[in-house]
Parts: structure tokens; sequence; C-alpha cells
């Protein structure tokens, strides 16, 4: 195998930052086979990203979400506010935070450090389901 | 083809954020021949960045230059002012935003959700004309 | 060559920016023998960053950890304190800054512009050494 493309649909999550790395590695049980390589995770969307934090503390996602919603305040005098309140403080966090990931894949597995796992950042109230292109390479 | 790379020079832009997903485009028609890969899109410089967000109306590019601008302030008391003011708050932007983009390509485009297009973010207010290196791989 | 891949542990470095280009580079003489692709540069921690800046003037990168204590203070009321008052904020950095890098190759070197450096982020006061998983592509 030298390229694997799949896309996946998320199940809905509420606003916040939500640990997807079991979605994304059930996806790909190919990564098994591959010694060295790449995988890039990418969001379809533009109210919703993707980043890498700490996995254990549940506290930790919780004050990410907080401080995100400080640096990108819904009552910020935006101009584009047709699709409600959460909707442009969620484009300025899409790109502050990023709308793809790129991990390394070793010995059959992705090169994460123990406490890292990959976060879906939903930034809408009622996101619904997003999907996600995850694409692999290596050998 | 399994890889290809080119530079391409923008044209010069105000200060602001720029939809140029045409320009990679149009600068990459070996896209086309591609059932699976990955564009990346490296920006040479430090005081413009490169971002996802949504392509459709423009208050949303001209509301995310306005909340950056809130985020990295010309009156925050920088050290390093000798190149003007809107120099340092650039720098400050370009870690923020960052300085590359990863797409999927799939069947001979690039796998974007419907609303997403390419930004340039240019910092400074005569940035002049920035320069991308392009590098696709696929197959 | 197709693949390489390699970690690195980095000197320890107190809390702030700190240009490591020559660390990367030094790792990978192989780069010299590609004429393209990719160097992805990950970081397996969780309140560390990396991130592509201005590489000639140190107040820059002494500006740009004033500017993101100022996003990321101390202060905020995070639930998430257990480990000290820095590493909190530490996520919060981590996630705007982004834990990996992708940098294009091209005749034998790097393709940063001529002002970029590759930055380490330490957002600890006492991070200790820092691994990186350097994986490099191309022909």
């Amino acid at each position: 195998m030298a390229w694997l493309q799949r896309e996946i649909e998320l199940p809905p999550y509420p606003r916040g930052f939500h640990l997807i790395t079991s979605h994304v590695v059930e996806a790909l049980p190919e990564i098994r086979r591959l010694q060295v390589g790449l995988l890039h995770v990418f969001i379809r969307h533009t109210s919703a990203s993707l980043s890498i934090n700490e996995n254990a503390d549940p506290d930790v996602p919780a004050d990410l979400d907080r401080v995100l919603a400080h640096l990108a305040p819904e009552d910020f005098p935006y101009d584009h506010t047709i699709e409600g309140p959460d909707d442009m403080p969620g484009h300025v966090k899409a790109s502050l935070l990023g709308s793809s990931l790129t991990v390394p894949i070793r010995n059959g597995q992705l090169g994460l450090g123990v406490w890292q796992g990959i976060f879906l950042c939903e930034h809408r109230r009622n996101g619904g389901r997003r999907r996600l292109v995850l694409t692999v390479h290596g050998e």
C-alpha cells in the first residue's frame, strides 16, 4: 500500500474539544502494516477545527474551549452575523486552530506522544456530523 | 507523476485575508490526473500566513482581519519595532495562523469542503508580492 | 531513499521561542540528496509547540513569547491547575501554535525563505528535553 484515503463522518458533538483519536485509528486498520509514513487528517468545514492536545484530564479540553471563547468572543462587533452568534467566532477559531493535522506513523502506529490525543474542536452549538478526509501514505 | 513542485508569486495585496484558491489550482493543472494525493502550500515569508476559511461572504475575511488585529494589536509594547508598527503584529499573526497548509487531493480535485477556500493572510500594509512553494505528491 | 524517519531529543530550553533550524537540518544530512520532497517535524508534547518565524532579530522571539503570555495568561480561571500555573497556558499555546510543521525540500535544501527559521516554542518554565519526530519523504 502506498496511498490510502478514506472519508469518515463523526457523530455530532456539542460545542467544545472532543477526543477523536479512536475514531481516526479505527477507520484505518491498514496503518498497522506501515513501518514509516504520515497520516493527514482534514476537516471539510469552516466552523470546526482539529487540534492535538492533552488526552487525560477532561478539564483540559473544557479549559481550552473557555479560553478560545475568550479569544474569539461572541460579542465582538462582527459583520458576518446572519448564521447566528456562534458562527463568526467559529470561523475565527478555525483559522487559529487549523483545518488539518499531520501525524507521523512508525512501526504500525501513530507516533503521538503518551499524552497526545487528536481533538475535534466543535465551534458551533449544533454543528451536526462533521466530515474528515483521512489520507495515509507510507511503506 | 509522483512529485511536482512549483513556486508561484502572488499579486500584491493590501492587509487582510484574500481568497487565492484559484491562483493555486490554476498553477497545478496536473492535479486533474491524480486519484489520491496531498497538496502542500508553503509561504516563504514571516509577516504573511495561509489559512482555510469560508469562501462565500466577503464579511468573513474582513471580520477575520479585524479580530486578528485585536489579538495582535499594533500598540502592544513590542521591542521589535524597526520595520514599522505593522511588522511585529504580522509576526505574531504568522505564528498563530501558520506558514503552510496541506489539502487532500481526490479524484483529480482538491478535497476542500463546499465552503472552504484558501486565503492569503497579508499582515503588512505594503507586503508586496508573496512567494508560495506548491508541492504535490500523489498517484 | 523514499522515506526517512528519525527521532531527536533537543537540549532543555527555558520558556520562550528558540531557533532550532540547525538541530533539525544537522539530524538529516540525507536531505542533500533529494531534489524534491517534504520534511515533517512533529513534537511529542502538549506544552511545547513548533513555529516558523523571523530568524534574525532576537527581539522577535522575545516579543512572540510575551504576546502569547498575554493571549494565554496564567491568571485565567483554569480548572486544570494541578501541574502548575504554566501548564494550562502551555496547552492553550500548543493548540494555537500547533504540534507540527511541514517544510518543502528542493534542490537538497529546506525551502525556507531567507528570513524563516524553525522555532521550538517552549511553554513551561522547566519543560526538560523535548522529543521531535522528523519524517522526510522525497526523491
